[in-house]
């Protein structure tokens, strides 16, 4: 088998870059194939969110080529009885994780279609000094499982046994409301960098309330009920149709409704944040 | 057409790699060509700078392989009427680049050959949800256009339309002032690490004026025409001959003039920026 | 030569990606040899931190390949008259480095079986503006020389002249005391992301004194002698056995004694930190 027959592995943790743990994770992938490509999806995830990882990997995965194998640790749970798991999705794709939450949406909104909980007697690192070492299963358990099962030394089947997919660890989500001139949903996660928020709003769903480019909307945004923020808000297809430092509404890359403020931070400038806590209603004006 | 025979990908933007933006686009080009090289320039340009853009192909470009692809994506216009376009400079490389400034050093510095605007009817990603989103050219125009030409499956004419390199979207640029025993200039950009400062000043000319390794040089620093630092300082071509905590003067690695604080930051010690309106004058002490 | 003939590259230090030099230096290697390949370590040690580049190089050295080449360019003494070198290790691994303590842990814990000094004569880049350029050994040398080792062009010898192992500068370090019922360290390092600190004492010699799985045990932290942390804390083998916000011991990655607030950041949460100011006193509970 050449060396592109071998699938990508991508990876993506809460770990950051600021010490040793990544170069140990993709040595030891190295150490079982050489010839495995590793990219960086990212390891800037915030600690311990496994809503977060599991955005991220919805947000990604299917623009890598088929096959990939996605490697997911946000890992709270790591040395408990948390399950270590790989599914494989019904497109094709496979993703290495704790079971903890991190596949929700990859399993509502692409599907999986077989799990298999990794079996430790046989996928788990050895030698080097990593017996007994219980917190560090990016290196010792998914690196080198993703890195058997992309080198072709294990099938699916030989990660370990499967368990049913109703069994997987999901996260809540929550579907918008809409009506005659109005929709209201949350933001479910943010855009860190650029201050952005996203909200479970698909743009299919704000067009049928009637919204369309160029339309000014009234925004009403709440934090546990208590409203913080309303406004009457440009809606359009990009940034810079709105003057700089104005809040404006577009879709965002997962053609879903979205915030920002324009050379600027939605988050910042207004203090906002996303979660189940932060409601936000778009209505049309009279 | 072997691997080798692929021009290198480098990818430089403001998207830091805290979210999921990166991954996607780099699956995008692992799409078009799973044997395409990708490499990292840097994700961590300051929001929406094109100037940052434009000075760090300026630092870099030159020291990767001949025919080295740099795609460039700080791009505050995107989804309105600013150009995406492909640049190729005079000694072979190739930019892709929204053209709003980020340019300006390479055409300078460099030259370029011609520019080509990029035909989003032919080279724009198509499909996974793709069509409607106008925020992430990054992902759906940039990368992949880089990614088809890289792998052949387009060559430079196939890019789109040439347009005259004269309309090429430029910063200001300023010339260092040089005399008898001094020379004044501006930072330009700093190391964001280190905390240093880069002046507009080639060693040339400051050799020129008559400053040497050794010199103790007095240095007049100016934000908005107010003086906020003069100092002697110690002109050395490392940081290590002046004491901790010290200022100094030395040449970069692009061979222009720099003050650095050994083993601090200038930056924050001196409370100093970047740009127009931080001017330096350096004289010989009588 | 194949591809795959050719060690791994793995880069270390404390330039950050936030502007050009990483890319010039991977560029730098990439013109040496198109095949090389790279790999980040991390980027982000803290600024002229010697002692953390030497931790951090023994945390993960050993995960990779032999005969991997690590780069690890923490180096305030650039330009200056630290010598430049390439050691061997015992076990096959080559580290190019300044020699500044960088190599400390490497020698004690592995073993250096020769080390050579870079002759700048041969193995310096040249051309491309860089004559002149004294404060970036990282592009210029040290890269460009692992570079030539990698790729075959010279081999260990053709990297300079050899020195003796024992001139190679070390940072001191110091044992753990251990006694009945009783163990006492300092904490050496930190996991910064996560705020875990990292003892110098070993799990082996911390079973000898007695502790086991589930204990709890006293711990006390001292700076400078003063009295800062003075609780008992639970030692188990993983986070998720303490509850959330709690403090507890746990043995690391590389097997030594560490403690961690679970979900928590035990150095924010008890204003903690490392070096050998920072002791610490595992006792058994009476």
């Amino acid at each position: 088998m050449g060396r592109y027959d071998k699938p990508i592995l991508v990876f993506q943790t809460d770990f950051t870059y600021k010490e040793g743990a990544v170069s140990s994770m993709y040595g030891v992938v190295k150490c079982v194939d050489r010839e495995l490509e590793i990219m960086d999806g990212t390891h800037e995830l915030p600690q311990y969110d496994t809503w977060s990882a599991s955005y991220r990997l919805y947000q990604s995965l299917e623009f890598w080529p088929k096959g990939t194998i996605y490697v997911s640790v946000v890992d709270p749970g790591v040395g408990t009885s948390r399950r270590a798991c790989v599914a494989k999705t019904v497109d094709g794709y496979y993703i290495v994780t704790p079971d903890n939450g991190s596949l929700t949406h990859i399993k509502k909104f692409i599907g999986i279609e077989a799990v298999r909980e990794i079996d430790e007697t046989k996928n788990r690192l050895r030698g080097k000094g990593t017996e007994g070492v219980a917190i560090f299963h990016g290196r010792d358990l998914f690196g080198y499982t993703a890195a058997r099962l992309a080198s072709g030394i294990i099938d699916f089947e030989g990660v370990g046994p499967e368990y049913p997919v109703s069994e997987i660890v999901e996260h809540p989500m929550y579907e918008p409301e809409i009506g005659e001139g109005f929709v209201k949903g949350y933001f479910e996660i943010d855009d860190p960098n650029f201050g952005n928020l996203w909200t479970n709003i698909p743009l299919s769903r704000f067009n049928e309330a009637g919204f369309e480019y160029g339309d000014m909307v009234e925004v009403t945004i709440c934090h546990k009920s208590e409203e913080v923020f309303h406004r009457t808000v440009l809606f359009h297809k990009s940034f810079g149709f709105a003057g700089e430092g104005e809040p404006m509404i577009y879709n965002n890359e997962l053609m879903k409704i979205a915030m920002a403020v324009t050379k600027g931070s939605l988050i910042k400038t207004f203090d906002l944040g996303y979660g189940p806590d932060w409601t936000v209603e778009f209505r049309k004006q009279i």
